[in-house]
């Protein structure tokens, strides 16, 4: 595909940027540089649209290829608009169908380079982590004078791929001259700690922080080892020089995107960097933002602890939906007739009914393909008009963002005027563990009553314990615990509610 | 330390390289395209300088500060001049200290660059391995078609990093989700087989081939599996594609130099890439290339494995020495004196005696520290003068080019004329593997007799019955054997030579 | 302790045993053989007293010492009797106070013998298992003609010893020459399987049968391979010629024991073999048989396993409980005072009901202790009349079998005339899985609700499809399902009830 | 078969064995008690007869066959004779074809139960070896108070089965409550330092002072941790209480044999217990004792560690050879000439040569098959002839004791008078380890010069170091070092001969 790509720096212009807060990588992409933050101009903050979706198939609902087209129409419309998007794994690359930057006409470029190594991010990312991880193996070998307890280290090896034969290993093998035997494993790189603690970090100073505040493992005694205890806090904070730096890029209509960190919204908060969202409410009149997964799962990891960090709430949000996953949802693998979208409904009414929570003015999107027929689309657009929602069919793969001027001027005419946000969190900061874990439950997944055993609740108690009762944010540490793997499952195992 | 660095086109500008001919990776780097090869034109061949150095002690001989200082005082004599150096690996980046981008006023910029991630060419490297890896792993779990004999699988994992308790591990635990156990471990990425190959490769299609011949195991009935029977020799050179390019950076005093790939030069042949050296062959008089180690281990290796790949035999060598390691030499540990640096002088004799073998002539270079007395100079500058043997006193640390006047003079006599070059190997591609091995024993490290265990001719023996008995070169098939931990050792476990 | 102890010949004659039946060990223990089943005569069985307890506390109830003092009780009383008992495990003994063959003046002896290796059964047991599990890595080895899926092995392997750094770990380490790496482990020799089908066994041949049907694993194809797949179970049955053969010994009044196999009784049956049951049922008035752990689980899995195995159902039950394991019952750790004992009799309570459901007759026996008050005794011997259930007060460890006279007599009122046993199991064979589970749930445990999570219920599903849907008792198939550590709990795990 | 077997008491009445001293197993075994060993009488000290054999082959040679039937012509001869054998060990049932009880005519009985658990004293020397594992595994796991370097353990796990996939186990996996992961391994019982220190042991307290002093690893320190740290030896001696007592059984013609403990002889001393001897010695007029594998191995080993132990020498030794073993030795595979036959006397010679090394009067045993000619049994006859050598044809398998009539008495003719001994050792226990190697080798293994690598040489001085010097013997500690997998080889590793 040959697009027609232009020189970086005329995409800074478009944003005003000059070169001195320009790093350039190549002639289509720069970072910029972290001084640019302070460039707030009063009255100048940008509103936000969060673009979610229904619960995703696997059939793909178009998150990001809407996320594009839309900050394309807004452009259009005259509007200045940055999309602020996650940088994709190198991971499922070899694995799945792309996607990870848009497709057909709404795409960033250059796809190939921010497909592969891009300008290194996650490579920097993998390398700190691991730094930290042969710290501590070094430690034990050279006498283990933090008296780790080798059956209680969390921090895991990573590596930006899919190699299942990873995920459990022994490592120390061979003898004294390789350290100490035991168990450990390797997570892919967007589900790194570090991932997720640059993604929330508003500053070099504020990361300094969060990896000083890592918590590594117990010493024998059960007492935390964190990893400033390991002295690398500085190493890692040089190889990770430019990689908290935003990478500027531009869409296939040339609309300004930055495309920042890749954290997994499953185990982590799954959209893109504070930093980067920072940036661009300083100077766009809107920032399309996409978040992972769902609505029940990003949507609520963004209000809860993105939004909370920022200190933006979203303007409007987007809900996508698809023919395709709404017949999915309908519950007869491969019938996607009329009456299965009807079906199906159910899943988007849920969705819409949880954005109400959040208190946010939404537009359903529906995501055209060439395969869906009007009777479908149909019945879609007549639900939502039923239900008091707005709705807007938009096809920006095909036609860009011609396809989603629709879209972008209903969300102009919703979105909440700057200042006046009404968007809120499900739950306090204040709230203990177990009120998060209920209010969560209960609002977003459906949940009639909580049981929590006997064993997660010790754990539960042991964290707030140890200080981390009011996560995700804690006066500046760390909103994420350990995220090893068994830890991160261990988060809601002993969890059970009563729909699962 | 602030070193007034120019923008990257201009240093082009003195080779005289176009800008289609370059990628930019910021104003002070690019990467060199491939395309630049064929543009050979006839009598411009420049002469090749070979660095090399006596056997290395802990002190460090400075082989990298007087390439660069070397390449530096040619330019300042009005010649057009390259130096060609390996890339330094971030593993020991934050172990040991650094010298991999030479010292003082004789060094590369920009140094920290080049000594963090720089272009991205280790983890394109150590990712592209890595793929492969995962590729095998995720075939046994799927059916295992190859029928992999799991217990004979040579390739290993790759990380750039020290990290002693990734070099012996059992992968694939937790159970059949997680694949099949099996006992592997991680090479650091310079001793990669990847790093080895893109190296020794003299263009992508050369590269491929490379690739599709690596043997990564046996199957269950004892024949060769190869990378080329998984098929992601694709998905490799797509990560690879920027990292084959060589690097151009200036050094201080702003001398072009190609800085490019880092194989090790115990378990490969460690110097910088074939590819660099060839387009530098084309565009400069001098070339100074540096190879690892001492000059029986690093230089050997660069006349029997690396000259005959790139078809171009060194003008010159330089051999260094200095006061501190021939002193080390003198056996007695902490005794510097004048006595000790006599006793240690049996070190220097050797290794210019091997350099005779090569048939090319020798300059040695006396790297001056500022604790050296003239009368330990003097012991030195007299052995040579008594052997018969070209000497110059440098010190580039301090005076940059000016420092190695005298070296680049002398080198500049002595050098062959092109197309004139005696230099030649000690050993034929025609021999058999045991002649080789008795060759270098003998020739290079003074070994009386070479006796090989029954289960070491064993081995050669399959090694030659499975193809593979004209190595180093082979008809373009990978000139070196697996580089798994166990088979690099393998290649010398059981052979004895009465100097050991 | 020196005990007169007789020559077991004395003792074989108080049942009239022939030498022929008799293979000595020593002149203290015989083993029985198996053709002295066949010597039933009509109108001669015996009747069965089941000895059990309330809910084990880390005190001890006495289940052993009341089972030997009872039979010796029954002896003066003029009967013919047989204890039958469990054979301690070696593991144990190293660890925790015996116990194990009673106490004080009611004990089997040699008691120093049985406690070690006595006849050597359980070293029998331990190799036959490590036989199979040797057979299973040796044919891997040796090309899995049968297609293990190596991540699908089920057969541990055994020592009679409590070693934690067994339970998990990597075998086939060290190359092609040790065979395939997996991960496995071991299990304490009373937890084996075979320990668990020996006991259960009618027969040689029937162990035979049990034996070739064991489950070790599934192939590739996920079809089931059992031991009789891999040709080795000839060589079992020759390793456990002996141990099939229950032993005879005496206790400290000369009354006669039948001391054989020792299944735990939480992952097993956690009784004495059923071939020792069926032979005592011929030659005795009153065979005395100890089950394991408390009411629900021991007596529980004597019902519905064991006593549907072995065709001969209890006359009487003795439940066991004493002051001090009431009072700990009470709730309050160290509390032993009459308040706590009356708070603990809940538990009592609950036990006597639930020996209602297996509709024996049962008597209540006070396990008296030296530091019991009269005030103590005297609650439960209150409430034991209140329930309406007879209680003896018992003192077998201070005075022998006088000290269960008042138990014995009791015991001999009540019990049902042979022939004329009411008692019957909770569940039908026939009742699926599921509801087997729901009726142990809530008959026995007092569940209100079960919730059988989807995942639970799929393994359910399988069982049934491979033919387990009739457990414990198949056609003379294997009661017992795979006994490897994970899959012991897998059984249980993800079955919910609302009392846990 | 059906043996005609007395019972055991009648085989004692032959020795004259009291009762008192007798512990019955069934009617055919007893255990001797050790008392016995104080019925010494002045002057009745027996002939010990030492039966080896050429290098071994995989046709067998027949040594314990030929013991048992030398024994039984003594005995037709009216000598009071006792065979002194090694007990077999479990493993290699299963896999080997027997022999270790001899065959046809020559038997010990009952043969199956010598081979199954026979009086268990294999699973008590298991079970105590694992004690010892569990309790270093136990310790680590509760705090480590010893220090134990995790990576310097090398007391291994054992078990009577031949089991690859347990040679080399990472163990303590699944987390902290199963202890800490580090590599370890089986080895078969016979393997096992117990089974070795109860073969030379003299007393149990002999034996509880060689329990005591085994080296377990070294702790972080570097200093020798002993299984007398870890408080075992107390039940390790409980659980060894019988298995220290020789086993008295009787061949086929009802000859005393004593058969105990199986110490393989590559890695220990390879023959019967001490004590056994001992006791013998006492008792007969000729001791037939056999040591294992081919006369270089378990003879010098019977010489230089057993004799030196028992305090007894050998009157004459027994060499046996077959046509077979010869023909083999011959060199062409499954060339079974004369002239092979011829070729392969070489072997014989050298066997006789080494024996005279010892300064023991020998007879070569030519032990017949059926398929023998008169040929080839010639040749080896002449050749002894020619050599100056005894030599008689046996025939045990098909004749029992009548077929060593001859053997018998040559051997008798040519034992040296009781106390006129001349046997001695190759080597002084006073002499230095590099030494008593050099001599070995030298003198038994026809080593030309003994090259020791400086790694070997390193460990030796460490042994030396830690008063290991005077190995095999010193003052009543164990001669045997860590039998550990890599120590045993770890003994010989990096040294050299010219013969290998």
């Amino acid at each position: 595909m040959t697009d027609e790509i232009l020189p970086i720096r005329k995409i800074a212009d478009k944003l005003g940027i000059a070169d001195e807060y320009l790093d350039y990588y190549g002639p289509h992409t720069a970072k910029l540089k972290l001084s640019l933050m302070d460039q707030t101009k009063p009255g100048q903050r940008g509103k936000l649209i969060m673009v979610t979706a229904i619960t995703p198939t696997s059939y793909g609902e178009g998150k990001t290829v809407v996320s594009i087209g839309l900050a394309q129409a807004l452009d259009r419309l005259g509007k200045k608009v940055i999309a602020t998007l996650r940088e994709p794994s190198l991971g499922p690359v070899f694995g799945v169908k792309g996607g990870a930057t848009g497709g057909g006409k709404s795409r960033v470029l250059p796809s190939e380079k921010i497909n592969l190594h891009f300008t290194g991010d996650f490579h920097a990312i993998t390398t700190a982590h691991n730094l930290l991880a042969a710290a501590i193996d070094s430690h034990i070998h050279n006498g283990n004078e933090l008296r780790f307890d080798v059956d209680s280290i969390f921090w895991p090896r990573a590596m930006d791929m899919n190699d299942r034969a990873l995920r459990h290993i022994v490592v120390g093998l061979g003898g004294k001259i390789n350290g100490v035997p035991r168990e450990t494993g390797f997570v892919i790189t967007a589900a790194s700690e570090i991932m997720a603690i640059m993604g929330l970090a508003t500053s070099r100073e504020d990361l300094r922080k969060r990896i000083n505040s890592i918590v590594v493992g117990f010493n024998l005694e059960g007492q935390i080892i964190r990893a400033s205890d390991l002295n690398v806090t500085g190493s890692m904070m040089v190889l990770l020089n430019d990689a908290i730096q935003p990478n500027l890029v531009q869409t296939t209509e040339h609309t300004p995107a930055f495309v920042h960190t890749g954290p997994f919204a499953n185990i982590a908060h799954g959209t893109s960097s504070v930093i980067s969202q920072k940036i661009a409410f300083n100077m766009a009149d809107y920032i399309v933002n996409e978040s992972g997964f769902g609505a029940d799962l990003g949507a609520e990891k963004f209000f809860d602890i993105v939004m909370t960090q920022t200190g933006h709430k979203p303007a409007a949000a987007v809900l996508i939906a698809t023919v395709r996953a709404l017949a999915s949802h309908g519950g007869v693998p491969g019938d996607l007739s009329v009456e299965a979208v009807k079906r199906g409904l159910v899943n988007l009414a849920t969705h819409l009914e949880n954005m109400k929570k959040f208190k946010v003015p939404v537009v359903a999107a529906l995501n055209r393909f060439t395969t869906d027929t009007p009777e479908q689309l149909n019945v879609i657009k007549q639900f939502c008009e039923e239900s008091g929602v707005e709705s807007a069919l938009v096809d920006v793969f095909e036609k860009g963002g011609e396809g989603a001027i629709e879209l972008a001027e209903k969300i102009m005419r919703i979105a909440d005027p700057v200042g006046a946000e009404t968007a809120s969190p499900i739950y306090q900061l204040t709230d203990s563990l177990e009120t998060k874990i209920e209010k969560v439950a209960k609002e977003i997944y459906g949940a009639g009553i909580v049981y929590i055993e006997a064993g997660a609740r010790k754990k539960l108690k042991k964290f707030t314990d140890l200080g981390y009762g009011q996560l995700p944010h804690l006066h500046g540490e760390n909103p994420i615990v350990p995220v090893g793997q068994s830890q991160a499952s261990g988060c809601t195992e002993g969890i059970h509610t009563d729909r699962q």
